[in-house]
């Protein structure tokens, strides 16, 4: 399943910033995971990988929490892009945020060979710190939910390749 | 860097339950993290591939969430061994078990390019749930800490291959 979905903000990540192997468009070996404005609410859209399991029929949790990740990352960065007033578009380069924690519950077992939606509710808890609360959906049922917390990437990051 | 290290859990389990993408020694596209005694901690060492960045000479954070993952269950299944007189040898079947919960506090950049490593202390909150405390260092560094919470898997689970 190809996310076609337009204005995803890691498709405006400056190139520097957009390796990660999580969300990062250029890492070809990554999961390209992509994040949108879904009305109030933030969107990421994943299709596992045959590999992505943790015994056959069940998503690899490891998987979920990458994805709560970068939703998460993502997500604020969105969100920070609004505050801002700063529009999604050609040309901006959207601010990258690393995390500082992260928390993961697991409901019940994710189902393999669907695609997973993380849904994210966005809250400032400081001008450069965010929290986003997530729920993953394999489908239509309710199999996690996460809360992670990122701040504002320092701008000496990621400058070394 | 290969894990050249005896007597890792992950090698015990059974085949049907060998398929993780974390630790999982048949899933060949996998990390296959590895899980040991080291004294009364447990331990799991790992490379990072040259694709697990979140930017340029820093490691994924995903990818530590799912080492602190995989290396508390895989923990977990050493301690229940442990507790039940069960040596980890030739023929064994070692418990898998599914994570209830997890929890990840980055407290710096990971370096790339050198060897995590993973030490767990152990606790039994329950015959049936276990909690790890982890500390991940990249060479002696301590970059980021963890708490998983898992439960034994129960016997039907995985079956559906």
């Amino acid at each position: 399943m190809q996310d076609e979905r337009e204005n995803a903000i890691q498709d405006y990540y400056p190139d520097d910033f957009a390796w990660c192997y999580g969300c990062g468009r250029l890492n070809e070996k990554g999961h390209h995971f992509r994040t949108t404005w879904e009305g109030e609410k933030t969107l990421t859209v994943f299709m596992p990988k045959p590999e992505h399991i943790a015994v056959h029929g069940f998503v690899y949790g490891g998987l979920v929490a990458s994805l709560i990740d970068c939703h998460g990352s993502g997500s604020s960065s969105l969100a920070f892009c609004r505050k801002n007033g700063r529009e999604i578009k050609a040309g901006m380069e959207a601010p990258r945020f690393v995390t500082a924690s992260l928390h993961v519950n697991y409901l019940k077992p994710t189902p393999h060979n669907v695609p997973l939606k993380a849904f994210g509710i966005v809250e400032e808890i400081h001008p450069k710190r965010w929290k986003i609360d997530t729920e993953v959906f394999a489908d239509d049922v309710l199999c996690a939910t996460g809360e992670f917390v990122g701040v504002v990437m320092p701008k000496t990051f990621g400058k070394s390749s």
